[in-house]
């Protein structure tokens, strides 16, 4: 059977079935059906991951299934993206996006046949609403003969987003001829995500990013396909978040210019939905609190010098805890995770709320919380950690809210003389052995993998090999897998800010972002990467963003991004 | 004495005495003899390394001698900067440019008394030959009234450039009334710098850089007080200097995008040149040569097999040395040497020649060369080495150059069975053991610093504290500490491009400068430098370039760059 016919027939049930999941009608295709002149068009018709083509496919993450061929289809200079779901604000902006993104040259018409005029994006749903799980799949079909048209078909404008960003990773330039083109037509993509939950965290707190570097990050995170901006705002290094019911919490922001105003952060929200990122907002307590304290000193212990460097006698590093026996400090957290979960603001329903390295040290210092201890039963600084997390847990359940913290509260309700357990809704992020999430998916809790080796990346010594070879999944009973959300790669900003932040997230965070999005399955898996990984770092670099070499040594041969 | 009395006869003297040096009537002026209705006016008399004021002196590197008070002179939004050397158009650069970086707002007049309307740049000689030891010491005066303005005097158009850039330091912004304003006056300055030769060596054939990076390179070191580019251009993984004597050796360029013209090598020595920065070239020799044989295989050993990715079984790294056996080799190594000598090319007097880590392995595998030696009657791979390097060093000296090679040279040279004696006209760069200089020295050479501990920027583990309580005389005996040019950080580039090359570089280069530039005798160094190289890193970053943040950990106090 001829290929033209075939594509006809498909693009005619594609054209009129939106929406239709068509993977049956694609898996139809074999290599062997699908032949012009003897020759095998198609030269892969696998998962991805198991076979090596011997051709390139230079898209980053690799996509669940891809079928190509070896035309060159020609884009023609009057091209446009069309779309079905015409009412979308958020689409119409993903298109003038990524037409702007795309064709920054002016080229030239070519004269031969296969000129691609038009790529329809056709959307199932209006709904945009952005919360774990959203889909995020989607299908692109390039002709072969450009004649059709191609077209990005998805359940959700998430999805046609993600399937914008494949196709700019398809489209080149010829600088000789100048035409813009598609090779290696005709294309079939089935993509879709491996997990829900895939994220880099930033520390703000630590250094301070502007709105614009922020907004950049996010872009970035979506060029990469992943979902979750994890915004580690406030720590007790600074706290940048401006609140309009406790506004004297700013004051423990580095300076009057570092602070994100109310309206900052609905930029950053919204900014962060059009490019399809969920941002987890993350105020971390009742540990690395000091910052709270330069507003509102009773929050904090007693019987520690108050020191602007931080350098507090009570803990050996720089994370004085509320005190738990103050009723402030139960006012301003429960009152903030009350005006952060407003209408208005995050409206992503993971809200993280820390829960990490809780100096007791400091409490035992203060004689206030030590008489509140024994007035109130509570024997142990463990207890008085519980006492204080089930509280902030309940006030984020209330609120209609999941919360998330790190391993340590799945640690504290579960160690010796502890009978309160951890309550199901909460999900555990695990940093340190990512063997403990053998555990607490037994115990049925969702789970997030950023074990600091290797996804913490203010580790100099970890490689993007690191990063990629590390699997999330290993050691999980098959049962529990979907208790495992995905997980975030970690920045920390103690020796980061602007001006090396992209070069130190990335190549680094690539590799995660593959990881997660992709099953790789491939023994040799950095080799399979390699080439694609170069690639992208230089789809990432015209687009403005410093990633770093991600070689080991020097690059391997001349497939810098000047020769691509 | 009233001040203003003092000033205005000190104004007088100056601006009648061009090119006097008036350190001796600086000096008289004494801590006690300056004061204005019983206060203490000027609050540093010493030399400023051995005093810990109570006022930071946020200048970088630290000028030899500062006297400066606690009045705050307004400039004019008229201020000028005049000139004696009118027909200098690289001091009509610089003050062009320094014009344009510190006027950036639009300011106000100020109704007061203390304006300043001009600051006048006294230039004494019209040589602007940058060769080794060229004068860059420069005088600042700002009288505290303004009236008489404030006077740059330099011997050479250099020192006027270091003193623009501190006086760039010098002077503030005060966003709320829209003043632009110099604190602490008034102020003299005494400058010079402690070594001659203060240099960063980057490495362009593991990654390339475009011309306007280098530029930008250059400007960075300039603000830094360094005077030495160090351009290793060439090594083996890419040779991208354009020769117009033998053009086929860019084909051992990474492309063809990738590749210095001889147009592009010309300006970013004249760039360098209005920097007062010596641009030393370093072509490798006869080691890390692999990329030479790609245009012209001649000139490397036999049986190795060709592999772009140079990975050769021969020696362990990809360092191919040249066949020094084979005639072309001569003819290549010594047409290079005599056209990038030539009188439009590099016209600094130091050109560096390598000699370092020759594989010997590579020429054992090689029987044209085994066989050359017999006939040649050459017993070691060692005197095959001398026999080379001897050519190389001659031709330099020939065309009137000093030679510049790694240690390498020194240690090949003096090894066991060896007769031959390094020419002494050779400077030995060390980069492994800093008490091989106590060698060195003994032995006559003048000798550079840059080990790798801490002088090379590739290792992450370095951090500028490192880099900064290095001392490179350690050891020296004081007779012959002239020996000692100076040092240099190098940044090797296997890992780094134009992504990541200034946050790998900066701040831990900036710690170079000082070192170089000013004699730390303060046992608690790094405390003494730690505010003003913050305060320094945002002055790079005012001026676009992305120096990483400094901290070991996170900012101590809100003194970030907001904040100024």
């Amino acid at each position: 059977m001829k290929l033209k016919f075939i594509f006809l027939i498909l693009f005619f049930i594609i054209g009129n079935s939106i929406g239709i999941k068509i993977s049956k009608e694609i898996n139809k295709i074999k290599l062997n059906d699908i032949s012009i002149d003897g020759e095998i068009l198609l030269n892969k018709s696998s998962d991805s991951s198991s076979s090596q083509s011997s051709k390139i496919i230079n898209i980053w993450p690799m996509p669940k299934k891809v079928l190509n061929g070896d035309i060159t289809v020609y884009i023609s200079p009057h091209f446009q993206f069309t779309t079905n779901l015409t009412k979308s604000t958020t689409l119409k902006k993903a298109m003038d996006r990524y037409y702007k993104l795309i064709f920054t040259e002016d080229s030239k018409s070519h004269s031969g046949i296969s000129i691609l005029n038009e790529i329809k994006i056709l959307v199932k749903s209006e709904d945009e609403t952005l919360q774990i799980g959203f889909d995020e799949s989607y299908e692109i079909y390039i002709d072969d003969s450009g004649d059709d048209g191609g077209k990005i078909i998805a359940e959700t404008v998430y999805g046609a987003i993600r399937g914008l960003e494949t196709l700019y990773q398809m489209i080149g330039f010829d600088y000789q001829r100048e035409y813009y083109q598609i090779k290696h037509c005709p294309w079939i993509i089935q993509d879709s995500p491996r997990y829900p939950h895939r994220g880099v965290m930033l520390d703000t707190s630590r250094h301070f990013y502007s709105v614009d570097v922020l907004k950049e990050f996010i872009e970035a995170l979506a060029y990469n396909k992943f979902n979750v901006f994890h915004w580690h705002a406030v720590d007790s290094q600074s706290f940048p978040l401006t609140s309009t019911t406790f506004p004297k919490i700013t004051k423990g922001s580095w300076s009057s210019q570092e602070i994100y105003s109310t309206r900052d952060i609905k930029e950053i929200i919204q900014h962060a939905k059009e490019y399809g990122i969920r941002v987890e907002l993350e105020i971390d307590m009742p540990g690395h609190a000091y910052s709270w304290g330069i507003g509102y000193p009773s929050v904090l212990p007693a019987n520690f010098s108050h020191s602007i460097q931080c350098q507090q006698p009570c803990p050996t590093e720089c994370n004085i805890p509320l005190d738990v026996s103050s009723k402030e400090s139960y006012v301003i957290a429960m009152g903030l995770l009350e005006e952060f979960n407003g209408a208005s603001m995050f409206n992503e329903s993971f809200f993280h709320i820390g829960g990490d390295e809780v100096a007791y040290s400091c409490w035992n210092n203060s004689l206030r919380i030590v008489d509140w201890m024994k007035r109130e039963n509570i024997s142990s600084f463990q207890d008085a950690a519980i006492f204080f997390e089930i509280k902030a847990i309940e006030q984020l359940i209330q609120l209609g809210k999941t919360p998330v913290m790190w391993e340590d509260a799945y640690l504290l309700f579960g160690s010796s003389g502890i009978t309160e357990k951890l309550p199901e809704e909460v999900v555990v992020q695990i940093y340190h052995d990512p063997l403990l999430a053998l555990n607490t998916t037994r115990d049925g809790y969702k789970t997030l993998q950023s074990p600091y080796w290797p996804y913490y990346l203010d580790n100099p010594s970890v490689d993007w090999e690191k990063v990629y070879e590390f699997e999330p999944s290993n050691g999980i009973h098959e049962k529990r897998l979907r208790l495992l959300l995905g997980g975030e790669t970690c920045m920390w900003s103690e020796l980061v800010d602007a001006s090396n932040l992209f070069a130190k997230v990335f190549p680094r965070a690539f590799a995660t972002a593959e990881r997660l999005w992709f099953s790789i399955e491939n023994s040799n898996s950095t080799t399979f990467a390699k080439p694609r990984l170069e690639r992208f770092r230089c789809f990432l670099l015209e687009r403005g963003i410093g990633a770093a070499p991600l070689n080991s040594t020097s690059p391997d041969d001349p497939n810098s991004c000047y020769s691509s």
